[in-house]
């Protein structure tokens, strides 16, 4: 079985890479299922119902987020009635939307479970003890497990990881848009990487043009940004999953570029 | 004219990856200069006397440091004193050692910047201004520059990426421990990552022994950190420079680990 | 019933102002009950047994914690012992001691929370749920509660505030080290501070030596404060409870200095 | 002399408080200076041209500004044309506006300078190091100096009151919005107060309506604040200069609330 989990879409110019690569690599790596952080994909805050759709048409399964999920406010709308999007499940009691949501194909389910780091983010439930929570609801009902970690630090990012090791069949972490090189498989058989890197603007800071928070740094002040155009890429980590065993068999870093002319 | 930049090097477990495969790769590379970070070289935290000319004894050149630099007391009766080390430039007027220094090599001199980022670290000088001033110091009396930007957040990182662009032959960033895969050159000929990455214990997190970090995230309670042991690992990046146009020509990511018995 | 809250007693000079000032505010003005918080009580960073035992002799019945509860280890051999103490009742499951105590006087039951805010603090569980939970698991048992939220921003405790307002008799905050002036009761009858105050050093930054924060300030380096010493002031509040309904009827607030020779 | 210092004024409840309350104040005890915190004037986030005149129409003199300066654009328009609004100082090169201002009446001449605190804050120029710049290059032109330093942390403003204890006449803190107790004169002649408190609502959340900002604590979710509205108080200070040795001579404290029927 195999798993493809994309790193932070951001924008129109994501959502390209996304379009233009994504249908090639599920026929030529046989992926089966995709998951994809989407929390910049509309306008590169937040989510839409019309990008959700898009973003589903073009293969995706599952769409995780992360601090941007409220960006946009028309996610109040649709994040309780689709089964496609999750957000992370260690927000407060009563918030809308769920963190866990189960896909099946070929008589193999599939748990994803979304979370957040509070190092530098913000004021959540703990990631550690969600997670401990996530797997006991999921782990009846489902052949295997994987975890988007949208994290900030990477000690919190590699902490998560070994507390998983051997309980979920993958963990990956987003939300830093720089794709990292440290894809492995730990000891107890979980894919891991730290993050998955930007699905976006190859020439852009974190998938957004370069001028306006290269200003915000030289200034301190205020401006708005603006999602960077040009050449395109996406980015992800494909894990194979032992269908019997629940364990990752190999990992294979993805960063695919995709050239406009 | 080839340049080897290492990661944090993170205690005795670090240093023996150095101590094992730095002089191949020197040999086999044609390295001419290598720099490393060493703010958590003794012990994990900070720098002594000892570890410093242990490590230049494995044929690192100078060494840069970070948001670690004062950990160990011992560095303030040698910083001053050694041409082979360097604090973050853009620390205040009045901080002990220096932000700046040149090596020479075959009648090629190069300069080396050390810079440290304020997102999430502490209220130092703007790097992005202070790295002006130290370019502006250093063009006259050195044939290429290499910074190492001490940094966490990846925007902040990209940032000045984009910002030396041109005006310096490699801008590398250190203090994550995790290796990025983004390694480029950028359109004016400035070699580029986010992360060096760690230079330091294979199984461990960010070079420290997987328990008590992880524990500290379970309890919120402190406790002490120690370094890492067992299989270890050398993290750089290898950038060749045009002699003539101080331009990067090439860059090549390094992740090599050394395995015990 | 009267209540006297005294703010983050520090270090041996603070300990003065309770021991020259507190046995005769008791006497003038007939308080019942005196808690106080002794998170900087032990040479300016946690607390000892022996300190412990020499504040509760002064006259304190219950003492609370805050961020610095665990600087001084010592704490670990006592904080199970002893029904005095309490800390944040919002850290993690599986932390050492407890987070509420109750003492009875006269037939008049208080029962004692302690919280500790997450804005620029630190990752908790949440002061607004837990104080819900805390008043459930007490509201059987006492007579009235009072709650010390030690907290940073001011929001986050006006907030807690308003949200406690008719539910506890108290909530007083600490931890800036400074007194505010906005002592009010809300109108349901919970009487309100933002902090109670320092009780230590009249010329001081926060109860410590004047130069070495001063000088940390100025080099971003790290330096070890010292507990000032001089003349010494007791900071807090009195707050009078109708024993019937629980809620508060007056307000006073104390900042008295005791004056070394 | 007499100057008063005004905190923090919320929008439209706070400008009322202003209008009905400031006239008389100034005529009842004799001030001659009046400057005000006016980041949060209009509609609680910034400020309008609209709502500077109308303030300087009640008898405010001058401005000053902090972390919310550039909340309404508007401010672009006239923060270069008006000589009665402040930024902080220590803003970096090159921001739009000024800090430092100075207003004579009666041949005497007062220095009025803004700065903004680094910690929990942001990444400014250093606010002590500022005001070294800042008396420099004042001190020849003006009698006295008062400073408005908006800033969170109580150990960051205790700290540059006493740095400027002996330089200036007057350092109030602006920015938490609650009014802190601990207004005095210190040693070398300089006035102080770690905070001049809200000029607003009286029932409230730092002047904005309750139940947005509580909520948002529940949910840590993004909500929009609005300005509460009834009783409103104006908080500030009155300081008496020596006119000839430009110390402090008094201070009192002003928290005086406006009911609306
Ligand atoms: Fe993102
Ligand atoms: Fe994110
Ligand atoms: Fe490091
Ligand atoms: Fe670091
Ligand atoms: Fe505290
Ligand atoms: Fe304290
Ligand atoms: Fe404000
Ligand atoms: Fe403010």
């Amino acid at each position: 079985m195999k798993v493809f989990a994309i790193g932070d879409i951001v924008g129109r110019t994501g959502r390209r890479a996304v379009r233009e690569l994504l249908p090639q690599i599920i026929k030529t790596e046989k992926v089966d299922f995709v998951i994809a952080n989407a929390e910049n994909a509309a306008g590169g805050f937040g989510l839409t119902e019309g990008v959700m759709e898009e973003l589903l048409d073009y293969g995706i399964d599952i769409l995780t987020m992360g601090n941007h999920t409220w960006d946009n406010k028309e996610i109040f709308d649709f994040i309780d009635e689709s089964d496609k999007i999750i957000r992370p499940y260690n927000y407060p009691k009563g918030t809308p939307g769920v963190g866990i949501q189960t896909i099946e194909k070929d008589e193999f389910t599939l748990g994803v479970i979304n979370l957040i780091g509070r190092v530098y983010i913000g004021n959540y439930l703990s990631p550690f003890r969600s997670l401990d929570k996530a797997i006991q609801e999921l782990k009846e009902q489902v052949n295997a497990i994987i975890v988007d970690f949208h994290a900030e630090a990477t000690a919190e990012k590699e902490a998560l990881g070994w507390y998983s090791d051997g309980r979920v069949s993958v963990l990956v972490g987003t939300h830093t848009h720089i794709q990292t090189a440290d894809d492995r498989i730990l000891p107890e058989g979980t894919a891991y990487i730290t993050d998955l890197g930007l699905t976006g603007a190859v020439n852009s800071i974190l998938g957004m043009n370069i001028d306006e928070p290269l200003e915000r740094f030289l200034t301190q002040m205020p401006n708005r940004f603006k999602v960077a155009k040009g050449d395109t890429k996406l980015s992800g980590l494909i894990i194979e999953i032992d269908d019997k065993t629940a364990k990752a068999i190999s990992v294979k870093r993805i960063a695919r570029v995709y050239t406009v002319d």
